[in-house]
């Protein structure tokens, strides 16, 4: 029988078919690898065909906007949003609107054209994380903006438009509205029990084990047990915070091998699926919250979805968590 | 400048690009149009590759599951849910689980396998329509089912795995996630207001007339002031009505025409793409609510849906919709 889950932070409920699994195997996949061969604009030699460089980490020094960078954040050259302006917000009978205020970057995890996330150094990875910390530090200055999103789509099927490996920071003067919910489910759950629902999630999943992936000092790797997606898997950290960008030098070192060994065992089981990642964390003009707590959803892009999922928010996941998470487990990574 | 827009019933913030908006011929699209040619378990002569039928219209009589019908509803043959059983709701430490109870029906709207939606006359729009509300007036006897959602998904891009012309029926125990934000969205409006924020969107939207695409006596199709997706469009009743199935004999009439009418002008301005729809309708035990709206909501796939999108809930759409609404109030249909 069919199970129905609920997702104990925003409420939303998963039908999981736990009778009858899809395995890795029954998937249609694109297998994400790049081709290479067309002219790259984030590639090394190509820096005058982005913006100038807002940061860049050039490990044997070099002039800004030339080579010699092992990573490179730069504005996106056509952004959705600026950042000039005012919000100037205002109504239109009982509409509102206000000006597209924000940020728009991208950055370049790698010169390397033909490596993707998995294929890079636990090194590179933990860069990644500090280019994407030290830009939100930045960022915040603005008190405009309110919260920050930093994504990665991987591949053509999860809406990747440039090969080359890269993550996207963007940043809002409104919070989304999942993060709302996130923000108020775990404020309820707070209010209610005086705990934090993710540090609570963390205790029962590592307890149990069924769901858990790989865990390291400072991190747990667990594929959640409403999970949307066949093989969703989250990045928690063990430690409560609410705030990814006050994360400590021993944790960036951990998230960059967890990442990284969770990717290659996606990789592995799903012969390279197309995959979307996002950090999860606090709105960045606030303090630190006692109920929310920061991590990363990453979902590999294996269904379609459909009409169903789009209008009701429902989402039918053909592969339960826990056969996922054992697969994940127990695949090798070299 | 780009500009955010607030849907006034979710809250939800998107960023509609005004200033350089996307016209129908830059997107890449699907052509939708059946090829036919391999077996299809809803053709006629198959009927017993199918469940029996719960419902079938043979305006010239004959026996249930076989052939003379011009429309017929089954169980799909791989349900996600089951009809039999208890919910027996448990807890699972802080997780919370039921069983699978529910009910899933594909409604087969021609026995033509050749012809899409825009291609049936008015009166096989108008009898699907009839059957969705039979459906739901027979699936309400059943108490433990509180949320019907009927839609439909046309063509690969939109997640149709049948090529054959049909809608789907589910049946949930629960009420889905985006339903609940529109009940509590509506539900905060009229406390504030003692007004039905659908039927206030209606009014401005009408006298503005921008943003609308059709106009018949019983209806109105509107692309939303803060549309999710370009060319996304919703068909609304004039008269205050919270549920799709107390819909009276001339609306139904209406809405055949009027649902017809829009999918014919979006394969003409987008050449037959791929599309979802979706009818909202206020959850089936509960009685008629002042606050809440019943509506279809339709969406062509004409764009992917990446990360930022997934991650957050927040949209942003390449066309305004005053500019969709033109170019769809401005074609002609024959």
């Amino acid at each position: 029988m069919p199970e129905f889950r609920k997702d104990p932070i925003t409420g939303r409920w998963v039908i999981v078919a736990v009778d009858r699994a899809m395995r890795p195997s029954d998937f249609v996949r694109d297998h994400v690898v790049p081709a290479g061969g067309r002219f790259c604009p984030l590639c090394p030699g190509h820096e005058e065909k982005t913006p100038p460089e807002v940061l860049a980490y050039r490990p044997s020094g070099g002039q800004p906007n030339h080579g010699g960078w092992s990573l490179r954040v730069v504005p996106n050259k056509f952004p959705a949003l600026r950042v000039e302006g005012d919000l100037s917000r205002q109504g239109e009978g009982l509409y509102d609107k206000m000006n597209g205020v924000g940020a728009h970057e991208l950055v370049i995890e790698t010169p390397d054209h033909m490596l993707t996330m998995g294929d890079l150094t636990d090194k590179q990875v933990e860069d990644v994380f500090w280019a994407v910390r030290d830009r939100i530090v930045d960022l915040r200055k603005d008190f405009r903006l309110r919260y920050i999103i930093v994504f990665k789509n991987h591949g053509d099927g999860a809406g990747a438009t440039l090969e080359h490996s890269h993550s996207q920071i963007v940043a809002l003067p409104v919070v989304p509205k999942r993060m709302t919910e996130e923000l108020d489910g775990s404020k309820r759950y707070y209010d209610y029990r005086e705990r934090c629902i993710y540090c609570d999630i963390i205790r029962q999943d590592i307890e149990n084990g069924a769901r858990v992936v790989l865990e390291t000092e400072h991190f747990v790797a667990l594929s959640p047990y409403a999970a949307r997606f066949p093989f969703e898997v989250w990045i928690l950290p063990k430690k409560h915070v609410s705030h990814f960008e006050n994360i400590e030098i021993p944790e960036v070192k951990n998230l960059g091998w967890i990442q990284r060994a969770v990717i290659r065992k996606l990789d592995k089981v799903l012969e390279r699926p197309a995959y979307n990642l996002m950090v999860h964390s606090a709105p960045i003009q606030e303090g630190a919250m006692a109920h929310y707590h920061w991590h990363i959803e990453l979902m590999p892009k294996l269904t379609k979805v459909a009409g169903f999922e789009w209008g009701t928010g429902f989402y039918i996941n053909p592969t339960p968590p826990e056969e996922a998470a054992k697969f994940l487990r127990e695949v090798g990574i070299v």
